[in-house]
């Protein structure tokens, strides 16, 4: 099944997309359960948005072998654990905002988790039981100021640019995320073509982790890490992040317009 | 002004305090604007609440010279940021969680900054007319597992634990940050005694710095740094963290109840 969240007439509603072209409009978030409200709306007729809005969203860095090598880093022997603020989440065709002062900024293509009950000292065994779906995220980050942070032991700023977490189009229920192809284009060129199969820590591992030191609650996002082959992206650029059962998130990136706002 | 959150037969409310006995009730939250209801409250009827429900909480680390030196550490060159999950905060009065798989739990005595209003590319000069108020936190730290995610380059679960972020017990507005005692009391001994004058980077650079990468937005939470004379903490402790004209945060430390929650 695969949940949207849509703009329609200025409101917002949830819906279960049936035959490819149809919203089945729910009544409140399906995060309090699938009730119907009656009301169909058309696909084409709706503005899609982020799967959920203003959530808290963990990420995990190094998550994958290949892309922990092609960053010359080590592989890492715990969860490699951030937050993004919830100013970073965008939805699927809105726009990420190459920052004045960004200086070499990448696309990460990842799984990414919704929470659906609340969790805390969960098993990896029943971790996939709090899970509501998945969908696509893309971890956008700033590499030089990245790296500046780990240097000094934290992650923040590096991850957090108002726009650097699109997500979307869609929550997909029901998906084992043990083996999905992860891919991301840029300007139609594949630049990743991983697969959840190569994650270091598995979605349960991860959801359990994450459970034993906080109490997990619906909503929450999590970003499980990228696969090899990340790179830069431009201003005009055009970025896709497809995976297996999902869909496609596909977002732009603009230059920022700071206005008259003072530069630091 | 002190304005405080609190429950009073199980319904929450937000009021100023007047004469250090009685609650002037408000409609709604402060950070909607400070309208009086018309109803009073006699403090001592009332529970205090964490100031903010479920916030954003954005917090530094070595942001006292001091501090830094006492743990080893070189002055950062940029503001160590980090996010503390909104499910660590925990009111006045409510106890810490000591956790089952705690190794060396510190507590961190910190000025805490209530945003007020959106904050996006501001300056240093304006920076506190963003700002509603401040009141007492104490990032309570896993030291062991801090220091461990620090060596992969992240920061969370250490300071991620339910219960580790202690704030109260009220917002103070019109206070000045830039000379504030900070003291924080075990059973009553003193172990941190410092002045917010010697933060590395004060209160208006951390809000220009945080702002040049992301909008704040009202209700977020700074927590701006401990300073030196951090010390671990032990079930039964008694842990005091008083800011000069905001009040005391009082918290005890309690063992974690797992009942039947699988050991990882």
């Amino acid at each position: 099944m695969h949940i949207a969240r849509y703009a329609l007439d200025e409101r917002v509603h949830y819906g279960i997309i049936e035959n490819e072209t149809t919203l089945v409009r729910l009544e409140g978030s399906p995060l309090d359960g699938l009730k119907r409200s009656g009301a169909i709306d058309a696909l084409a007729a709706v503005r899609l948005l982020a799967p959920i809005e203003r959530p808290r969203v963990f990420g995990l860095g190094y998550n994958y072998v290949a892309h922990s090598k092609e960053s010359g880093k080590a592989v890492p022997q715990l969860p490699v654990l951030f937050m993004k603020p919830s100013t970073t989440v965008i939805g699927p065709n809105e726009s990420i905002v190459y920052p004045d002062d960004g200086q070499n900024i990448h696309f990460e293509g990842e799984l990414t988790v919704v929470i659906g009950k609340k969790a805390r000292h969960v098993s990896a065994a029943n971790a996939l039981d709090h899970v509501l779906g998945y969908t696509c995220g893309n971890d956008v980050s700033d590499r030089v100021l990245q790296r500046r942070e780990s240097e000094f032991g934290c992650l923040l700023a590096g991850k957090g640019y108002d726009t650097f977490a699109p997500m979307g189009p869609v929550i997909a229920t029901g998906l084992d995320p043990s083996r999905l192809g992860v891919i991301t284009r840029v300007n139609g060129a594949v630049r990743q073509d991983g697969t959840t199969a190569d994650l270091l820590f598995p979605v349960p591992a991860i959801i359990a982790y994450l459970s034993r030191y906080m109490t997990l609650l619906p909503g929450d996002m999590i970003m499980t890490g990228t696969p090899a082959g990340v790179g830069p992206i431009q201003v005009g650029d055009t970025i896709e992040v497809e995976i297996e059962g999902i869909g496609i998130l596909r977002n732009d990136v603009v230059a920022e317009d700071r206005g008259n706002a003072p530069r630091p």
